[in-house]
């Protein structure tokens, strides 16, 4: 592969949505999603495949089968093999989760057209909708409401921060909402999906590898954590007679990090709303949202006890209230294990020899949620890493070098080449 | 006092800037304050009082002297008597917080009127700007533009949360931020300045008495505390590897607090902005605006230098950056001694006797900032406080009884009599 086509294409894609300080705001259904969604259709045009979008927003671009199955299999299915990953950011994140891997799968059909291969299964790259839940604040929206697991009803009426619905921002952006719901015949047509994502860890900078293969997503969750009291005035509210739910808060934060450390989890306050939240006057309220994640559900189930009891006894001494509500909650997912060893030993075959002695690709699990997550409950699924020498996500100093997202494109084409030509 | 004629025209401005949940958005320049001030000059026109707007947007109405002063009077000076407050809030603050005294200001006048009192000095009702800081962070801004404390292009360079800044505030507003700046005349030509405010605290509860008199101001002020660390994903980012400043900004919260009591003062964390504010990211900075009050200027720094020594030490071990900028810092005001005895004495002539059996009023201190407080450095200045139950400011539940307001209402008017007829 070679690294000036990918730099080229990337160079396109990257200025949209990005902000000063060289971070992405690309919100779902914004005007640089909508800008990402334009380049996504110019992109299928120019290479003649077809495009379609479904019910829920989400886009692919078919490269449908050109030849025909060998006589020996006799139960060939016809069914698509699915890649590709999102376009949309988190708040300031970096140019490469979830943009990596549509690029990279477009890059990887025109290698394979290169190359003559034919496609005897059609060969979709999709591009799903608000994957960080940056925006409405549920991860995976698009893949969620496909498969059935949110509610359209409940997915119309989510508000941004604005206070802006799902609905409405649709409707503004010239889409449907009344048209969001499941598609199970959709998804009972997909033989495989491969997401490829820049690692969000130091893995395969470890390794010595420029890919590597998921074996499974930690167990994880969003839970909204409310904090309550009475605002008053700062300049005259005597410490005795406060209800003040900043403290409550403050000492929840340390909690959450505490009860992570030691159960070997990781749990994380990065969000926080305080009402009225003026200099002179004590919080009436303060909202936050605690992310936890863990090896295995035990764990996680741990974290959330130890702190739920510390943050309530707390609570009592503050005089103040507390709840606590899940807004998302992913169990383990094991991605399939014949798809998984399959695709580690095809890319050990071009990988460094010398690091990969068994002749496989690193096998490793990540903490971080994925459209992968969320379709390998209904169709057999796998995840491309490409090393990412920071280990940082969701900042814009999250990188890969072009070298490898050239590997990771290769590697994606051999993967496409063995599962769909 | 008759409590009708209070309700009659408290009921007239109760609604504007009113928001769900009974708490005042009433920000300075906002269509809320453009409907204030057009209250009030209805208000002063109906009672053929002179009307006039200052450079700094503080408006006053002028009921000119209509008597000559006694031939003893020799050094008579004809300076003006001042009172007012402000019509602004903090956000969801309460209704009582800077109107009553523009109100009762009114009131007084009307009352002083039927009593056929004649002025030999020029009474104003003053209604200054932007006393809570509520919209561009900096209180008092009116009456410190006045005095010359803020600078005119600090001031209109400031910006509220939506980017605006006061100048575009300004003339969108129709007035202009251009004519900002000191007014040294002005101050020179009042003799002295009554506030009238709701008590913040239950004071005036504790002993029983609808109406008191401040003896002082605490030392005060507002700090900008910054933490700044490294966004990461909150997922796939090891707890070691993490520099997390919502953790170091927790701790400081706890700290604030345990400082403040130690010492005997107030500390209060009420604001806070994160960013980028996403559930499933590592904070990249937390910005905080530190309160801090105490009896004296001593106890003070006790409080700011234990915060800053903790907080240090706690940063150091979170990897995280922390910066402390004054924003405000106001001295201990101690308000004119003779105008406050004088003034005690004459409300202690009405005060129910069976509890004020010295025949004073009750002198009290408080810990919140006033344009009272900007204004005693240049004016002899007094407060009265009205009788606050629920002893809480800044918030809805804020409140005096009808019957304590006309108290107010009757004191005020035996003040500016006592000044100024």
């Amino acid at each position: 592969m070679d690294t000036a086509e990918f730099r080229r294409l990337w160079d396109e894609l990257a200025p949209i949505g990005r902000a000063d300080g060289g971070g992405y705001l690309r919100f779902s259904w914004s005007k640089a999603d909508l800008a990402c969604r334009d380049w996504f259709r110019a992109q299928a045009e120019s290479r003649g495949l077809r495009q379609e979008t479904d019910r829920n927003g989400n886009l692919y671009a078919w490269w449908d089968a050109t030849a025909t199955p060998a006589p020996e299999e006799a139960d060939f299915d016809g069914r698509a093999v699915l890649t590709g990953s999102h376009f949309d950011s988190v708040p300031h994140g970096g140019a490469y989760d979830g943009p990596l891997g549509i690029v990279s799968a477009f890059l990887a059909v025109d290698r394979l057209r290169a190359e003559g291969a034919e496609p005897v299964r059609p060969i979709g790259i999709a591009a799903f909708t608000e994957e960080e839940g940056g925006r409405f604040g549920v991860p995976c929206l698009g893949s969620r409401l496909m498969t059935g697991v949110v509610d359209p009803d409940r997915a119309r009426a989510l508000t941004d921060p604005d206070g802006t619905t799902l609905a409405e921002a649709m409707r503004a952006a010239g889409a449907d909402p009344d048209a969001l719901g499941p598609e199970p015949d959709r998804l009972a047509n997909f033989a495989a999906f491969v997401e490829l994502h820049v690692e969000q860890g130091r893995h395969l900078d470890g390794e010595d590898a420029p890919v590597g293969v998921a074996s499974a997503i930690w167990p994880h969750g969003r839970w909204r954590v409310t904090f309550t009291g009475v605002a008053d005035h700062a300049g005259t509210t005597r410490l005795p007679d406060r209800r003040d739910p900043m403290l409550t808060f403050a000492f929840a934060v340390l909690a959450a990090r505490k009860e992570a450390r030691i159960a070997g989890g990781l749990a994380t306050i990065g969000r926080v709303l305080v009402e009225p939240n003026a200099t002179n006057a004590i919080a009436a309220k303060v909202t936050a949202w605690l992310d936890a994640r863990a090896p295995d559900e035990a764990v996680l189930g741990e974290i959330l006890r130890g702190f739920e009891s510390k943050v309530v006894e707390r609570a009592g001494r503050d005089g103040t209230g507390f709840a606590i509500t899940a807004e998302s909650e992913t169990p383990v997912v094991d991605f399939n294990a014949v798809l998984r060893d399959r695709i580690a030993a095809l890319l050990g075959q071009f990988m460094a020899r010398e690091h990969r002695q068994d002749g496989g690709a690193p096998i490793l699990p990540t903490g971080a949620g994925h459209d992968a997550g969320v379709l390998a409950a209904h169709v057999p699924t796998a995840m491309l890493f490409v090393r990412n020498p920071s280990g940082m996500s969701h900042t814009p100093v999250e990188s890969a070098s072009d070298e490898d997202c050239a590997a990771g494109i290769t590697a994606l084409a051999a993967v496409l080449r063995d599962l769909a030509c």
